[in-house]
């Protein structure tokens, strides 16, 4: 399959869904409507809603929960972005190739943005059509689970950010690539999973494939800080290294990080291979997140 | 009935399931866990929580449910305390009698722990006790929506920030009343009932309950910022005129306030007078909060 047309067609189908999701920049007040808006629709690879969609569909579930699901999560994660860009943050002045957040709008509103987005996106995951409230709620929690302070998003975000200019050991390095991001895109998998009705053994699955390619997908975006310009990136490269970030290349070098994606892509493809044809997708993710390292 | 008792009961039970609720500050990373619990700990009325167990028990809740509902509705105000205080919103320097969270841990740990506590908020109302997952589901809608973006705590905030040495009508005022604070506090009593498995007509009755006299509070709490003392307060008092923030005794004068908080818990007592007497406590809440004007 081709997956540059499959994920330019989830992200025109995400994209529709979140401009349904936010409200529109008319609304009072308008500015954190802007902001949100401004925020989300600044480009983005769409890679969570992505693995959600396709983890979901190969257990059989239906499109228009999944797209609300995806859409659900693309929110949290941006209000992730957000607020790791604010300058007491990373101080980040673009991302996607725009100018950030904070710079568009302000501090305060980007501030009140990422908590605004973090709240719609709660308040649309209490929507999520044609599933039972338990689904809902077993859905909420692995979110909220996800992006909190014990191996969860923000835990993540708090050891990066105390890691900076420090000399790292491997431990925390992982600690960090599990947390930060690897958390929510395990998530993205898992959630796919329930809202489908999937069974355990399936949802079991679907988690280590999600973990095991979160992994891959993280230990990718370090190699591409160090071999890619910025202009190519759309964001500040070699940014990591030169606030001396904890990176895979930095600690184990370029040849055995690529080495390291190559292993673990392969093993999240042995996760699935049973799956049969409606993993198609799920499988051409895979590949795709690998190939981002040429 | 002793509101003051009842108040003090009410604070020692909530603050020792809040230390249940938050993880301790030597889980890793430590630094967030000890903001969050710095700013949880750091005083306050608990009047939220107050609200939620006393509309709880007068629609006859358990007490266990209202409890871990009440110390989750504090996490989320707290979240949001934490953040109007940083220098790009409010900027304040003292809160409650203490330093802020972000003159104790500085601006990056400050934002995380707030989204921290958000994020918490929401894990706990999954694991809401002795409730069905349809009224965990309803709590979190409730919540997610009363501080959203639209007629909800965000949106307030915002309007508020912006009307900032700006003179402003009384439907701006009453606008940033009724979302800023008001729909938590309506949500608190709400949740309160839902929490018990209150039929409609109660959930209603409390409902108007909570929305009367959370204005109330407001109008209180405009009145004492012009009339007490920053030691009695424990912040900033006269701030919010220092800045022209939109305010009721600025609008109106200062009697005509008083007469206003007067007629508001007037009418929130009228509305539970058919009660019983399980509708004590919030009675008592309600006559506590027009004590505090003088």
């Amino acid at each position: 399959m081709d997956i540059h047309a499959y994920l330019s067609g989830i992200r025109r189908e995400v994209d529709s869904y979140l401009d349904i999701l936010l409200l529109p920049d008319t609304q009072e007040p308008a500015t954190v409507h802007a902001a949100m808006r401004y925020s989300v629709f600044a480009g983005g690879k769409r890679i969570r809603p992505a693995l959600a969609m396709a983890a979901g569909e190969s257990a059989g579930g239906e499109s228009k929960t999944l797209l609300h699901l995806a859409a659900s999560i693309e929110l949290i994660h941006t209000y992730s972005l957000i607020h790791d860009d604010l300058p007491a943050l990373d101080n980040d002045d673009m991302r996607r190739g725009h100018p950030t957040c904070h710079k568009m709008f302000g501090e305060a509103m980007a501030i009140l943005a990422g908590d605004a987005l973090m709240t719609r996106s709660y308040q649309a995951l209490c929507d999520l059509p044609n599933v039972p409230d338990s689904t809902r709620l077993a859905i909420i929690r692995e979110i909220a689970y996800a992006t909190g302070t014990k191996d969860g998003m923000i835990g993540g975000q708090v050891v990066d950010l105390q890691s900076e200019g420090k000399k790292i050991g491997p431990e925390t390095l992982e600690y960090i690539h599990r947390s930060k991001t690897g958390a929510l895109l395990t998530a993205c998998t898992r959630c796919g999973a329930l809202a489908s009705g999937a069974a355990t053994e399936v949802v079991e699955t679907l988690t280590r494939f999600g973990r095991t390619i979160g992994l891959a997908f993280q230990v990718v975006d370090d190699i591409l800080d160090v071999t890619t310009s910025s202009e190519q990136l759309g964001k500040t490269a070699g940014k990591d290294q030169k606030v001396h970030k904890a990176t895979y290349p930095a600690l184990y070098g370029l040849e055995a990080s690529r080495a390291k994606a190559r292993d673990l892509v392969a093993s999240a493809l042995a996760e699935i291979e049973s799956m049969g044809d409606r993993a198609e997708p799920l499988r051409a993710i895979a590949r795709y997140v690998l190939s981002r390292t040429t």
